[in-house]
Order: structure tokens, then sequence, then C-alpha cells
């Protein structure tokens, strides 16, 4: 049997074990959260206009009907829109803005939430698998995981909900790989969100393809060829059959979670200039300021010199000269036109190295150092907040929805979210 | 001003050459002869319905009704369903089936032919220059041209059909490398013509968002980040923008048209093999038989042993056994369930080598070595009939057309598209 086969038959599984839907529970009320602070956005609201379908039947979660593949490309961009979403370390990649964003465009509103969780793990647990395979080179390459492997991940995780067979299963991998696309060179600006939703949407179509009376047919043993296209030899997948659910992709190495809308490639630098700030540091004092990664370990912040709130999201040079001049970040700077002018001159300051040792995925090792005039202050960030090692508290997961939503809803989300035979309406009647 | 700018400025462009306008016009016809000989089979037609839209306003060529998006994917698989369509050399793809697909899904009925004709002269010869700077490398990596370049060059003759501005079009091609995919191990499923209409459907998805007036941003020097995530350095695309139409990739290397519904790079080794037939080379004689390639020459030939019809369409083992077994080849056996059980036995005579040497992408050089009882006899076959330099009259051309529409039908589409003042529409009620 291929290993594409064997994929299949192990997204057939539906996971029992309590810690990982403990887990994807978490992960669709982050996810939750960010759609909804997002649906305030213009370009969003746009977004959502340009692909409403009229006499269309599916409804995104911003409550416009439409074709399947157009909810869940408005889902994804949705998601993904201020980058404020979760993580996962193998997969270098976003799981639920591609992930959650196809499964709602394709579950019936009746559909059981844990289902859709169970649904969720699968998809997870094959975008940790590929990542494994594929990453860091794939990333290194300039390749975008959200998008490239996200969209068979998302595959994987739709045929799980439809309880598809194996040949189904297969066949819809297969047409997911025809797909797969996305590059890191678009960070900073629409086209990452609108690629977390392509990936979302091209699952979609992957997967009705592959239920499709029509038998249509497609290579079988999809995943290595794609790799093999991509470069990598068969060993590398090898191996994406095995030790599923064993402890599971979703909890080891498990989610990150945001607590501000910028790449989480940027988090421990952040953390690390506010630790600066505590001990006294101000940008004022500072002659020079270094960022210290490991090799590529800033690979995904490529914008030294951002112009826009959006590309900002992805300098970590902005990050910290908002931490040590102003105490902490502004969300809303993000999504700003434009960057303050003042930082323009004042980047000349900060430069970046990359000399620190590569390490373990769950760790994101960031030493900060500050020249001032009174001498250097350091300050090394491996486990920041949000990470799977320093998880964020429930409380503090809520505080996106709180932000948009009453307090009583939020709670009657969660509830919901918890509830054993709650089904998606309810879901959608609480956030429409 | 980078290179992507330049191709967006080159794309505006409306060729009024009449050489370029002829060649266009037989592509069209050539086009329209393989949808409509696709559209009578059983796969074509089921996956139209899977894609219709209740509620739909564009039409698709099978006479549909559904989204943009579905009307280009539905064209774009009906067209290289049987592989029967056009192929250009520098592109290594397939240039109507992609672009022409995109442009009947978003252009009004009302619009004239003739713009139709110059925007897919613009297409084409942005899919030429892009093959110029990744070829032979791009396809011998295991890229599906037709999907890849052929998303960007869509997106190029949409851009030119509508008068997109500079901006507007700097931004669809960006939209566009965000979404180019599609790999050759396909080849022999329902997934390659897949991947032509997944092309045109997403290179109207990137003209629909760089036409909204949400101005979506995305990378603006695209082209050249995405040849660097394929591996390729920055000289490779630094003539892009050079050249337009001087003479034009339309007529240099031009277009290769088909009299049989299988893969391109077969087509000398088919008329190689009847040449010996007429010199009375029959495979009972046959104890081996040696095809010759250069290097390569072969390699979107990946079925030494198909099992299916469409499997044998990328196999020179198939294609040469019928021609000497029975005098030339069936075109319905490319489409039939199953291959001859007694190819199967026959076809360990066949063997491949690659010891010719590698010439200009207008030739194919393919040699035939048939080992006889009474001798050895060979035959070179290097520009092989519907090849640019050896093309097919307007009658052969007219033959795909011939079979499914009555002859009066066939003189009217053919004068309509010679017609400066046609529009679309009428065209549509020739062939619904």
């Amino acid at each position: 049997m291929n290993e594409t086969r064997l994929v299949a038959k192990q997204l057939q599984q539906k996971s029992e074990d309590s810690r990982l839907i403990k887990e994807a529970r978490r992960a669709l009320i982050d996810y939750l959260g960010c759609v909804l602070q997002a649906r305030k956005e213009p370009k969003v609201q746009e977004f959502g206009r340009l692909w409403q379908q009229e006499g269309g039947k599916v409804n995104s979660l911003l409550g416009l009907h439409t074709t399947p593949e157009r909810a869940a490309l408005i889902n994804g961009f949705a998601a993904h829109y201020l980058d404020f979403d979760d993580v996962q370390a193998n997969f270098r990649g976003h799981p639920s803005a591609v992930i959650y964003s196809a499964l709602l465009a394709i579950a019936p509103p009746s559909s059981q939430v844990r289902q859709v969780l169970q649904a969720f793990i699968a998809g997870v647990e094959l975008a940790g698998k590929l990542g494994l395979a594929l990453n860091p080179d794939h990333t290194v390459q300039g390749w975008h995981s959200t998008a490239t492997i996200g969209t068979i991940a998302a595959t994987g995780a739709l045929c799980n909900l439809a309880n598809a067979s194996v040949d189904q299963t297969t066949r819809a991998l297969s047409f997911a790989t025809s797909q797969a696309s996305g590059m890191s060179f678009q960070n900073g600006t629409d086209a990452k969100p609108l690629q977390a939703g392509l990936a979302a949407r091209n699952a979609v179509t992957a997967f009705i393809l592959s239920q499709s009376r029509g038998s249509f047919t497609a290579n079988e043993d999809s995943l290595q060829f794609w790799g093999a296209t991509l470069g990598f030899n068969e060993t590398s997948f090898s191996l994406l059959g095995n030790d599923w659910y064993q402890p599971g992709q979703i909890n080891k190495p498990g989610l990150w979670f945001k607590v501000h809308p910028f790449c989480s490639a940027a988090l421990s630098g952040y953390e690390a200039a506010k630790m600066l700030w505590n001990k006294g540091v101000r940008w004022s004092d500072c002659v020079q300021v270094v960022v210290h990664y490991p090799p590529n370990g800033d690979r995904a912040l490529n914008q030294q010199w951002p112009q826009t709130g959006q590309e900002s999201k992805f300098s970590i040079e902005f990050i910290i000269w908002q931490v040590l001049k102003f105490g902490d970040v502004k969300d809303a700077d993000f999504t700003a036109r434009f960057v303050d002018s003042q930082f323009k001159i004042d980047v000349a300051k900060i430069v970046r190295k990359h000399d620190l040792a590569t390490t373990s995925v769950t760790k994101r090792p960031t030493l900060v150092e500050t020249v001032t005039r009174r001498g250097i202050v350091k300050q090394l960030v491996v486990m920041p907040l949000g990470s799977p090692n320093r998880p964020l508290s429930s409380e503090k997961l809520q505080e996106k929805l709180l932000m948009v939503l009453p307090k009583e809803k939020v709670a009657a989300l969660v509830d919901l979210i918890v509830k054993k035979e709650a089904v998606l309406q309810e879901i959608y009647w609480l956030i429409q």
C-alpha cells in the first residue's frame, strides 16, 4: 500500500482522546474570535461582498450566501486577515484559518460541533506530519506552508467529516496536491490571507470532486509524487501514515495562540522587548538594538522596512521599536494604512544577526540586545506566552471574543463548543 | 521599474498584426473543435453538472449556467479532456485550453471576437516568454506548465481583454502566482484536464480580485519572487518584458495542432511508425522496437505500461504498437476504459533510449528503430505534421468541428471567427 493510501486510511479515525478534543475546542474559540475581530475590517467586508453569490446557498461565517468554494475562500481570508490566528510548529502554518474555514463551508448547519472538532484534529495531524516531512526546507525555499500543506490538510479534514471511503480520500488528497500553492513573498500584503482562503477553497474543490459519482481519477500516490516535484526524496514521506494521534500533532508540538495580531515568529522578540522595557530600557537610551536569531529563525519576518500596518506584522524592527518607545504594541497600528514616519528614521538603529543555535520546533529563541549609553542590556526569550509550553489561560483565550461580543454571548458560545450534542447552527445563531 | 510591471505594461498592447490574428483564429477553431468533441464524453458531462449552479448567470461552453470561476473550470476541463488541443513549445503547455477557457468565462457575450483573439495573443506571448525563462528545468522538475505558467498567462489575457490598468494587471499577475500549481504526475488521469480547468479558474479569481474596488494588495514584483521560490535566479526573468510580438510567440515558435488525441510529445514517434508501416514493417515481424529520444524528450510520455485509454495518451509504446499492428491509431481507444490485453504482452518488445542530441524547441526528433528478422529498419521524424513548420491545412484544421457539427454550421463558424465585427454570442448560438 502506498503512503497516500495509508494516510487516507488514518484519516478515517475519529479521535476520542479528550486532550486532543480539548485543544480543538480552544482552537475553535480562538478561530471564531479571529473571524469576528476581522469582520469589522473594511477589506474583509469588501472581500465578502465580492464573492457573495445571488442565489447561493452556503452560508459563510460573515453571513453571506454563496457557493461552498467561495464560502471557504471568504472564511479563510477573514480568519487570517489580521494574522491573529493559531500556528502549529511542524506545519509552520496556520491550521484553523484553513481547516476550520473549509470545514464550516462544507458542514451542514445540523452537523455536531464534536464531529467538526474531530475532523479538525485529523487535519492538524496531517498538517503536522506533512510539515515534519517537508520543513524547514519547504518554507526556507519560499513556500507558504499555510497555503501548500494547508490545502492538503484541510482536504483530509473534509474527508474525515464526511466519512469518505479510503478510495475517495486518496483521490481527494490527489486533487488537493494539484492545487497546493502559495508563497511567503506575499507576507505583508492582502495576498497572504488570500492564500489561506484559497487553500480552504481548493480543499473544498478537491473534496467535491472526490465525492462525485463521476469517479474522476487522479494519481493515487500523489503525496510522494508531489514531494518529488518539490525536490524531496521518497524517504521524506515514508512515515506519514505512522503513529497517528500518538500523541497527536495538535498537542505535540501543539498550537500557538496569539495575543497580538502579528507574525508568531516575532513573539519571542516582542516578549524580550517587553522585559527590557520593564527593566527600564527606553528607545531614547538605545544607540543600537541587535536582534539575534538562529539561522532562518526570522524568515517569515520579511519586512525590515515596513511601509504599511499590514507589512509591519512581519517586522521585528517595528514591534521592538513600538515596545521600547511606548511600552507595548498597539494592535490598531497593524491595520493602519501607514507606518509612523518616526519609525522610518529610527529603524536604522536595529540590526538582525543569525548567530543563535537552531533548536526544537517548540522553541523560538530570540535574543534582544540593547546597546545603551549606560551599557548593554540583553534579554533572551525561548518559549513566549501563547506557545504550547506556556499556553494562554481560558480567560486570556476568550479575549478576542470579548472584544466583539457581549460577555453572555461569549459564555454561551464557549458552553456550546464544550457541549457534546451541540450543532453548528447554534454557534451561527450566536455570532450573527 | 520591476519586470512584473514591464510585463503588465506590455499586456496592454492589442496586436493588430494580421499574421498573429490569423493564428489566434486557427487556435479558436481548433479549441472549439476540442470542446465540442469532448462534450459528448460522459465524464465531461458529469463534470459540468457537478459545477452547474442554480441561479448562476455565466454560461460555460457546455451551455451550463454558473459562476465565472466554475465556467472557466468547466471550459478548461472540457477543452483539455481529450488531450486533443494545441501546444506551444516554449510554454510546453496547452495555451487554448487555459487561455480561451478563462476568456470565454469572463467576456460578455457582446464582446467582439476580435478582442478575444487579441487577448489570446497577449496570453500566448506571456506563456511563451515565461516558458523561455523557466523551461526545460521547470517541466523536468515535474511541474505541469499548462497549469503553472498557464494560470499566469491566462490572467494576463483577461487583463488585456478588460483594458486593465498597469496597476491592476500587476496585482492580477501576483494573485495568479499565488495559485500557480499543477504537476505532470497527473498525466493519464482526469486530474490532468482538471489542472487545465483549475488554471483557467484561478486566472478568473486573480482577475476578479484585481478589478475589485477593494484594492486588495499583493507583492508587486511577483514574477521574480515566484521564480525564486521555484529555484530560479533573477536573470531568468530579466527579459520577460522585452521584444513583445517581435515576432510573437504565437507564430514563433508557434502553435502545434493535433490530428489525434494523444500527447504532442508522441507526434514524431507516431509519424515515424506510420512511415515504417508504409515501408512494409509489421508488428509481427518485429523482434524489438527501440524508440530514441533526446534526454527528457519523452518526459511527458510517462506511461510505459498504460492500463486505461487515458493513460495510453502518454504512452509512445501504445501508439507505435497500434500503428505497426493495425496501420494507424484508433482515436476511440484513447478514451476506452481498458487497454487491449494483447498490448500488455507485446509491450515488452519496446524499449526507449535517450541518445539523440537535444535540438531547438520547434523540433521534436524521434527515431524509431525496428529490429525485424530481415534486418533493422529505422525512421527519424523531426518536424511532424501539425508542428509549426508543417502546419495543418485549413481543411484539416476544421476536421474536429466537422465530426460534431454539420458542414454549414462549421462554415458559418469559421466565417464568424474571421469577420471583424462578429461577437461571441453569434458563436454560442451556432454551437449550442
